[in-house]
């Protein structure tokens, strides 16, 4: 008996794991996180009106949801003040990258992404055999005209690009995304992860048309909106991209509870309204912690804060392990330079109470690391 | 602008969708269904000890799900007396069965399944650009020799084999799976699909090694445990299978509210046993009200009936279509000479009731379009 025969692609992919979870470090730990503000959740839950309508609608699980997700499909093209036929909604925005990674990679096409930028999306592009070409930030900042270069000269299919991005928290002005949309190549889809979207500066947020066939963005309600457990993400695209998603999504792959949910969620403004509020105190607050303990915070329009540790990415990660054995789930970008930094997803008063104990602390065990 | 280059094999797939949802079809209708029997899921609903974990979780859902499904992966390993090791879980069997047809299915490869089995399993091999081979059902049940055969002939890389069948609810004795599992050709591997596992008659359940590579075993929360909408399913196989999913799968893919649910669904073996009390008497009903109406109803051991009608395919279109048009919504199968059957999920005493009254008219209108 010999098993199965995986493809040769299949065969060839390492068994890593984008991200490891908070309940394997806590597992690991053996014991759980005192604050939880590594993964860039929202401490402050979904809206009352969205736990209400996804208790209210566990009784209704026996049934599968709509396929269509045509409700909240509808909802969502409503509020984004777009055609539903411009409208996609996924299993979160890591469900749709997946698809869309599917849909356009076959094995030795260039895609071009930064370097440091979304793990999950890499994930995705060389599980279908794509080649990643990417490109260094620029002060901190994904480079859009060096993204666009490069798709060019690569004749890349796919650009990925996000804005606010992940892990810094900087971001573009609308001119510039607006700039980068209508300079994408020809047979190239540029997309614009806006996951952090609802937290940009008033005003910053970039107007696309959304029948243009080179752009897709992607929103979520994982993040201002509190539901991250949910898996519920959209696109926002031309329509024979959408339409395409048809033939690859698991078409019943939707929860009913969190179609349920999101549709709650979205129709609660003054709840969103309020979040970006606390958001943006808690990422203040998160600003001068960092400056207090003698560190910079870079600018935000994000859910976290990315700290400056002052030295490299060694010094950074002891910092974060220090803040771990604390009790303090925080997460780093992977590469350098931007590795010099901490993440830190915005808490409650409780949550960064503990950060400001934590990090004295994380910093003397760093710098004595550094010394030994 | 061009928009995206799609891969060869994306652009060559048709945009059909594998089943059209119940939903879709109340909104064509008008107005919603009375009886909601098409899609087998159990209206007797999850556990209340579910609903309740859900309903309790839906505050927590700020929190992306484990993605190591740790505590329910070992709740289920201890429910089938196996290791975690051997258990994989996922977004539904569907998703399971995406993942899996995307591991071993290179453009052209081999697929066996049974001429009218499952059309989602077709619809993720056609979308990895697997040949699929389709062998006629015996007797109305699924036939292992031929299959065997087929694979044998092909070099096929999967066989999917549903015990119970759906859509016949036929179902092969212990005996002849153990026998079909032992005699899976080698490089091939065996899908058995047992969603519908937990009504099988006492004993008559197979008993597989686990660490028999050349099977995977696959059952739901979707059917028995009553949560279609939650989107948990999982597989039971050997260790390097079941960690080769994690080159492909979604890792945060699964609802956390849905996690919660299922393990306390898991927990709940009374109510289990209560609702597999009730799908044998409501089956049971069904098949009594075919009698009385002249028609026969396969013997069945999953929670739907078959009911033959008696004649051909589009004399049974024309019952269901009389059905649906009376708010009845049932389905049937898609091919000759199954389809001369409709089948109808396990109901409710009101559901059936229904059902009683709307299977005559139903049958003196297509009786009617057959004289006409």
């Amino acid at each position: 008996m010999t098993g199965p025969r995986y493809t040769p692609l299949v065969a060839s992919l390492p068994a890593t794991v984008p991200f490891v979870g908070p309940e394997t470090q806590e597992r690991a730990l053996g014991q759980p996180f005192k604050a939880r503000l590594g993964a860039n959740e929202s401490v402050f839950g979904p809206s009352p009106k969205a736990i209400a309508a996804m208790a209210d609608a566990a009784q209704d699980t026996w049934m599968y949801g709509d396929p269509e997700n045509h409700d909240l499909r509808r909802a969502i093209a409503a509020h984004e003040g777009v055609s539903a036929e411009n409208i996609i909604i996924g299993e979160g925005i890591d469900g749709l990258l997946g698809y869309l990674a599917r849909m356009v990679t076959s094995p030795g096409d260039a895609i071009v992404t930064s370097d440091g930028a979304y793990p999950t999306f890499n994930y995705h592009v060389s599980g279908f055999g794509g080649i990643l070409h990417k490109m260094p930030y620029k002060n901190d900042h994904e480079d859009p005209d060096a993204l666009l270069a490069k798709a060019a000269e690569t004749d890349a299919k796919l650009i990925y690009f996000a804005n606010p991005d992940n892990p810094m928290g900087t971001w573009h002005s609308a001119e510039t995304i607006e700039n980068m949309a209508a300079n994408v190549p020809d047979g190239c889809l540029l997309i614009l992860d806006e996951a952090y979207g609802q937290f940009l500066p008033a005003g910053t947020l970039p107007k696309i048309d959304p029948s243009n066939p080179n752009v897709i963005r992607f929103r979520t309600f994982s993040k201002a909106y509190g539901m991250a457990g949910a898996r519920v993400g959209y696109g926002i695209g031309a329509p024979d991209l959408i339409t395409s998603f048809n033939k690859v999504r698991n078409h019943f792959g939707m929860s009913r509870i969190s179609q349920a949910g999101a549709l709650a969620a979205l129709n609660d403004a003054d709840y969103l309204a309020e979040i970006q509020t606390k958001v943006a105190a808690s990422c203040a607050r998160i600003a001068k912690i960092a400056t207090d303990n003698g560190l910079t915070a870079l600018p935000s329009a994000a859910n976290f804060v990315a700290i400056d540790c002052g030295s490299d990415g060694t010094f950074a990660k002891a910092v974060l392990d220090a803040l771990i054995a604390q009790g303090v789930f925080v997460r780093m970008p992977f590469v350098a330079p931007q590795n010099r930094c901490i993440r830190v997803s915005a808490g409650t008063e409780s949550d960064l109470d503990l950060l400001s104990t934590a990090l004295p602390q994380a910093l003397a065990t760093a710098h004595q690391c550094k010394s030994a």
